[in-house]
């Protein structure tokens, strides 16, 4: 009995044993976690809070302050030593590493011993009038060297004489409208076009295939109507004009390299084959009451084509009777040369997935001091630096890897990030899950304006709530822009460093930069855009004194790249993709709609792509519904689903791009042929569809919009694809 | 005391239950896996090895005689009976998807009622002599119908008539020689060249660059020499024909729809302009002895372009005296068609990442009964689907999914992998590991050859020693492939469904057949090939009666995507391709330095390429140093280098292709522009420098080779930075 109630004893207290250290186990067991992803999110919006908070209104006042004080022009001293500053400090911050990248570009100066101007000049060449050779510099700045003169950089030299004739814009439809209703060809002229509308190269571009022998350029003062001029307000001078360069590259980068990173590999893209050169609206009109009284001949032309300057417009060619033996000569001689350009790369290491690349990039290169343009920008981008930095030292880093950019040589062609987009190409095409660009911060005063590509919308929409706008166009913000910036129809377009990023290699892009209200003010970019005007008071004294702009726009841009490099599963939306191809769609439609007869004749059908556009639209919905029930702790399915989602803007890249154009590729959005500024949905079909209007042969020009919607429907279809799920 | 030592004892058991429960919590915590892929290398290879088991010679003689039944040309019903067929089997053998995938090409046929042949006629146009319609029929085959008649598919229709003129093999060099040194002009002229040593195509572009009104080909016997005609032997009979496509698609799928699918996008390939036919040797014996007794006119050719035929070669043009006045003339009606073709695609998910592709593919159709090609690799197919089947009902999943493909309207050029691989592009550059071919598993009955990407060597190597090669030639095999064959030199070429996959897509890709003794048998493929005479008989009577070298072909196929879906690590080998790079670069370089002065004058140099090179393999051997490392236990570890091996071939491809030939992408091997069946190393150095010798303007061909070089050391260069640690 004794020995019976001991082994029961026993049984009993085996049985508490076994049963605490089974306890032990199984809490043992699922207290293991599996995955370090699971609590990573809340964590995730913690550390957000803290990276915005960080950013300062006053430290980006300072930066810009900082880098505005000289010229700091692509390929100059001045623009390397910014280069040496600015890596010397994010290392300072922190990041991970900072380096220097070199290439040897083609760049364009001024020849300084013989400077560019243009004259009016007699019968016997003798110069009656000539342009002013600079800018007048601002107060504060008169002690200031190297302020390269207002030039068109890639012209080509020369001193053409010819009568002059106005071409309004330059644009395509207004030289058809000069040769075919008015009656004047442009051979062997020199033609006089106002800034604005497109971009200048494609005005230079439409200048040459028309035969003009050289093209002038002005700033209309109609276009850049503003309060004052500076240094009383925000407009442009009389005696400011606007350098730019006059390439058309079509994505190339470096015209010595198209294709290659600057380093050996050499063919040479088209440059401008005749003299081009900008003006502001002083030397018109001194021209006309001052000097020799001259005025252009020819006809009044329509009303649209008349500016504001106070003169009389006239298409020309030439001048008035008294004048008509003038002539116009262009005095040019801007050299082009190889000379050494440097982006600095910093990098952040990611720590789950350090082979992710989010990356945040800008240009540093300023024709002038860059008080708009770049520098906004590059303050903006050194704040976030300085603030992931400082979340750094707390312990934080983020999931993905985050690139930070400062680019080269933005002004002569996007060189700079296009070199470095070449040279890595193979590993962004691979590893990139986003580019966010950085280029001015700030060009007007209404209101907060995000462009970006639109599986980037429902992230936008979510960081925009989470930004400090107080005392900031907040009702106005999220009104207009939810409605009518961002979403529907503001695509990309060109003429920044995202360029290479989003149109050739297809990663997923977005910009974001205060802006003006562009029913009222209707002018391109702002009225002192690259003149020696854009200085850090023209920032302080107008367009921001509290810098809670900029700092708005730091916000933006560095929540975008935060939550893209630190969400487990990619911020990026399919279902927002699905429904602006649909709105595109039916734009694009709408627009081969206006010749209904054709479409018939021609047998042309948007319907494949209507219904590619909805094969889409359900494996997005489908995609975004099978993420509600993904096992979130287990590490490849989020990383597949990531891939998917990383690897659907590249879908829409054609490896054989654009006709005509091998480095414009997205088939969603790419510039139109005749505006680089213009983004385009569906740009093969618009482009061809532009062309209609002014063929002599239909039948080849319509097969031509069958054959690009086809490839547009063939593009959606295969994106649509990639949604689904594998295997 | 009492309630003192009570309190003693229960905290006695307190601290042994305590220990209990952290004994099992510790266990418990310790015992969960945190990953489940650590033992499954070691169970792979146990499945490897009943993969390989379970493929049975017996099994492959079946399919095989099963499938060459009937004659199952592309676009025929037979052909797509066959797919059917092929579907339901997979289907039945376990995958888990088996899908018809239709695409509307162009073919080309002959018109059945109007037959093509070539005549002899006399100047009034009365056909002296008519060569054969049709092949003798083989034994057993007499009541079959629907056998095509030997044609050259895409001929140009016409009926033209002129002189005979000779240029040997019709190669560039030929063509060179016959205007240059002989001082004979093809123009309006009909050439007849031998078939081999180029690609059929080549031959037809070279006739139309030099003004040939029409080529015809034939098989001479000194090209096909072998014991016996068919049946008595392997020897294609004087009455057979090789037939084939004669088009120059570089890579471009279906010539409607050059680099999307055949489903819209219509811009069409240029197609042959003049027409070809092809003829075996009995017809121009025939022609010379029996029934005009005609022989060629003008001078003996050199010994080399000599052939076999009991004539005597002459080049002409035209017949000698007695016969001058008489002339040939071609009767070609061929027409292109748009046909449906139907690649089969079955798929078998894998467990651990389905978003990860192996694909095995090989074609069905066939010029007649394609008893060696293509059912050779179609039964091989077969059987690795049934094995797999097999292996996956006991419970058996691999870790990345394999896709089997039977494509299409390979024989039309490579139509049925080009589409799919146009309309699958995105998914599968994203997603696929590896490409392994199934054409034709022999062509001769010496030993196995293996053609891979030299990523791919150690694979090949590993995989061939745990194959059966019993009875086989497998001293042969390991001393002469593993030093001759793959290694060093062997590469890809073109000609077969690999194409797409490997030089456009830049995926992985290797092919493994039995081969003939490259210096004792001089033909191209094998003497029936593309003949009535490709029968199941030939295979069984002549070239494997056991069926072991066909299983051994399907051991070290199957092996292959085994391996490359079921293993944790990528069985990719970067520093292979480092070995292989350092001896192509040599071998150009030596190419090139046959020119010594001009190199020197024209300052072309291979230091940036052999400077990038040694980079790359720094990069492979630090990469490979690094996995030793590696912890296997954390899958995103696994996934970050198994992506870098996966995206490595892919880093060769170049998006603007090569020069002229935007379809072909691999800057390291494609075929040669003279030659689209010889795979060269660096193809773009290659045919730069194979026009030094030809060229009018040696500045500008070297300047190309300068520029070819450049090409090719930046995408060495930026391969290498794929393989450097992410971040």
């Amino acid at each position: 009995m004794k020995t019976e109630s001991r082994l029961v004893q026993w049984i009993c207290w085996l049985i508490v044993i076994t049963s605490f250290f089974l306890t032990g186990f199984i809490i043992g067991w699922f207290a293991r976690p599996t995955s370090t992803d699971t609590s990573h999110d809340a964590g995730s919006r913690r550390h957000l809070r803290e990276f915005l908070d960080e950013m300062r209104a006053e430290n980006i006042r300072d930066h810009l302050r900082k880098f505005t004080r000289l010229p700091h022009l692509a390929g100059t001293e001045q623009n390397l030593q910014l280069a040496e500053q600015i890596k010397g400090e994010w290392l300072a911050y922190g990041l991970d590493s900072v380096e220097m990248v070199p290439y040897d570009v083609l760049l364009s100066y001024p020849n300084i011993s013989q400077p560019n101007y243009i004259s009016i000049v007699d019968e016997l060449g003798n110069e009656m009038f000539n342009t002013s050779l600079s800018e007048p510099v601002p107060e504060g700045y008169e002690n200031v060297s190297d302020i390269v003169p207002p030039y068109s950089a890639f012209s080509a030299q020369g001193q053409p004489v010819g009568d002059l004739v106005y071409v309004n814009y330059g644009r395509t439809e207004d030289f058809f409208q000069l040769e075919r209703e008015m009656g004047i060809n442009v051979t062997g002229k020199i033609v006089i076009v106002r800034y604005g509308n497109v971009f200048r190269g494609n005005k230079v571009k439409n200048a040459m295939l028309h035969g003009a022998r050289g093209i002038i350029m002005f700033s209309d003062p109609a276009d850049y109507c503003a309060p004052g001029p500076y240094p009383d307000g925000w407009n442009l001078p009389g005696g400011g004009a606007q350098r730019g360069n006059v390439l058309n590259l079509n994505g190339a980068g470096d015209p010595l390299t198209p294709g290659y990173p600057a380093k050996g590999v050499c063919v040479r893209v088209g440059l401008p084959k005749i003299p081009v050169h900008p003006i502001g609206y002083h030397d018109p009109i001194r021209a006309y009451t001052h000097n020799s009284c001259v005025n252009m001949g020819g006809d009044i032309p329509p009303n649209n084509w008349k500016g504001a300057l106070n003169v009389s417009y006239r298409i020309g060619p030439g001048f008035t009777d008294s004048f008509s033996t003038q002539k116009v000569r262009m005095n040019i001689h801007t050299n082009n040369q190889v000379t050494r350009i440097y982006n600095v790369i910093g990098r952040l290491r990611g720590a789950v997935e350090p082979d992710r690349y989010v990356i945040l990039g800008g240009h540093r290169d300023a024709w002038v001091f860059g008080g708009i343009d770049p520098v906004t920008g590059a303050a903006v981008v050194h704040e976030s630096v300085r603030s992931a930095g400082k979340l750094l030292r707390k312990g934080w880093r983020p999931r993905r890897s985050i690139v930070f950019a400062s680019w080269d040589a933005e002004e002569f062609g996007l060189l700079g990030s296009t070199e470095w987009a070449e040279e890595n190409a193979k590993v962004l095409q691979e590893r990139a899950v986003a580019y966010i660009n950085a280029d001015s911060a700030i060009e007007g005063m209404y209101t907060l304006r995000i462009d970006c590509t639109p599986s980037l919308h429902t992230l936008v929409y979510d960081i925009t709530k989470q930004v400090n706008l107080n005392q900031l166009s907040i009702n106005c913000l999220f009104q207009d822009y939810t409605v009518a910036r961002c979403f529907p129809g503001s695509s990309l377009g060109s003429g920044s460093d995202f360029e290479a990023y989003f149109i050739r290699l297809g990663i997923a892009a977005g910009r974001a930069r205060y802006t003006k209200n562009r029913k009222t003010e209707r002018y391109s970019s702002y009225p002192v855009y690259h003149s020696v005007y854009e200085t850090f008071e023209l920032v302080e004294r107008f367009y921001d004194p509290s810098f809670r702009k900029l700092r708005a726009v730091a916000q933006v841009r560095g929540g975008l790249i935060f939550l893209l490099a630190d969400s487990q599963l990619l911020p990026l939306d399919a279902s927002q993709y699905a429904g602006s191809l649909t709105k595109y769609a039916h734009t694009i439609a709408q627009l081969g709609q206006k010749h209904p007869d054709a479409l018939v004749k021609y047998g042309v059908s948007f319907d494949s792509l209507f219904s590619a556009v909805e094969n889409f639209t359900v494996a997005a919905r489908d995609f975004h519904e099978r993420l509600t029930t993904l096992d979130r702790t287990d590490p490849i399915q989020i990383r597949m689903v990531n891939d998917q989602l990383m690897y659907l803007e590249r879908a829409f890249v054609d490896p054989l791009g654009l006709p005509g154009r091998p480095f414009y590729r997205h088939v969603i959005f790419a510039p139109s042929s005749h505006n680089k500024y213009a983004g385009e949905s569906f740009p093969g079909i618009y482009d061809a569809l532009f062309d209609i209007e002014r063929t002599a042969n239909p039948k080849e020009a319509w097969d031509e919009v069958r054959r690009q919607i086809s490839i547009a429907a063939f593009t959606v279809q295969a994106a649509a694809m990639t949604l689904t799920p594998p295997a």
